[in-house]
């Protein structure tokens, strides 16, 4: 699991005076791109060395509590299930202690022409790996 | 069945060259609106009338066929399911003919100090009802 | 000038009730595709026809009246200035006859490589010109 | 000066492979509220204690090299002036060493109604005043 933090802007809220509903998709491709990262990837390897990309094909979020401006939230993410072909990021949003809101996505992996393909195994065992310390490649 | 159209922007997109995934649950809420309008009512009657607000619970995007900048897209926004004290929206995006993505939102009914509330009658008929032609109070 | 109509919605609006300020840049986009497409171009003509892009160099906004969630808000937008190698939008957003915000931006014209590049006569006539009514490959 | 980074996402990107031009005023943002906070305040204090907002009468950006997915940048924040009923922000945004954009904002001194108000010499000399280390009220 990987730990991302970030501070709410009002450009993040509605006139509800809490977070956007949309906003959360955007604080999850946050902590997903920190996962990868975090696993010695970035996400430009996934098109340059491995000639392959992650669309998502599904999101989903289940909103618990709202977080507010100036709030200082974690998004933690993790890897739900790596499949042949797909792969299920899971998230959870917290302030503090309190759990704002769960969710998760799914990616497809596809060629550059859009043709579904196996995940490579360095890939498999890149995301579904401990962390990487001080991999090569990362910043 | 309401449907909303709308042109895809530069704004929309990102650097795959397709709407940005946290976008779609906007272009929803578009068709929430407008879905809620063709019933005779605006968002802002719900607290004003009614003293209650339908917050978002959970949300779900099924992406099948990416947007692209300059498409029109429309967005058809149906009641799946009214209960009594939650409602659930349908979405389908299309371009033409092509189903480009589907989802749905569920929304709690609560007051304003955020209660879970029962839904009035008079708001259960107005949502399930056949779309208001020119309904009072609409624009 | 060319007048392009949009309705706001919750995902434009901040905790203060009214349009987060950087949506006003999205409005005048929304306004500028309209312009170059009332003349007969589409953005991607740019690109596809004239290998020319035309990134921003500036844009300013000067905020009165602040629009606010389910308005109908329209976006005028005029060519204040075309020179060798740059164009230059006006733009004013109106509520009704209430101008709520104006503002400009400010376009280089560069080929793909991003070397600033004299603009071709055709697309001086084109956006100089006045509203092409059907014109060809418009849609 | 105060200064805030922040790493690019790709829902902060546009189909051109840069960052989309209105999200520089979300930057802003970030940059302000750090400045504020910086300086022994919280954005909600200028309305709770002083009933008072700053909302935005001006905001300008100067585009120079784009910022792209993946970057981390940083937000430079400094008061470039402080008058009677307004206060004029500047910013530098940067990766590394090269300056990416400047721009400013101008915003009024407002009280609750919207009337403009003389700003509290409280809020004058805290605004302009060094950084408060460890000021009361600051999280």
């Amino acid at each position: 699991m990987i730990r991302t933090e970030l501070r709410v802007i009002y450009g993040d809220t509605d006139q509800m005076g809490v977070v956007y509903y949309a906003n959360y998709l955007r604080y999850f491709e946050a902590g997903r791109n920190e996962y990868i990262r975090a696993h010695g990837l970035r996400y430009r390897d996934f098109e340059e060395r491995f000639g392959l990309r992650l669309p998502v094909a599904e999101a989903s979020v289940s909103y618990r509590i709202p977080a507010r401006y100036d709030d200082v939230i974690a998004v933690e993410t993790s890897m739900a299930e790596l499949r042949r072909a797909s792969a299920r990021f899971g998230y959870r949003i917290l302030r503090g202690d309190e759990v704002l809101a769960t969710g998760h996505t799914v990616h497809a992996c596809v060629d550059l022409e859009g043709r579904v393909r196996r995940m490579p195994q360095e890939l498999v065992e890149r995301l579904a790996g401990s962390v990487a310390g001080g991999a090569p490649g990362e910043e």
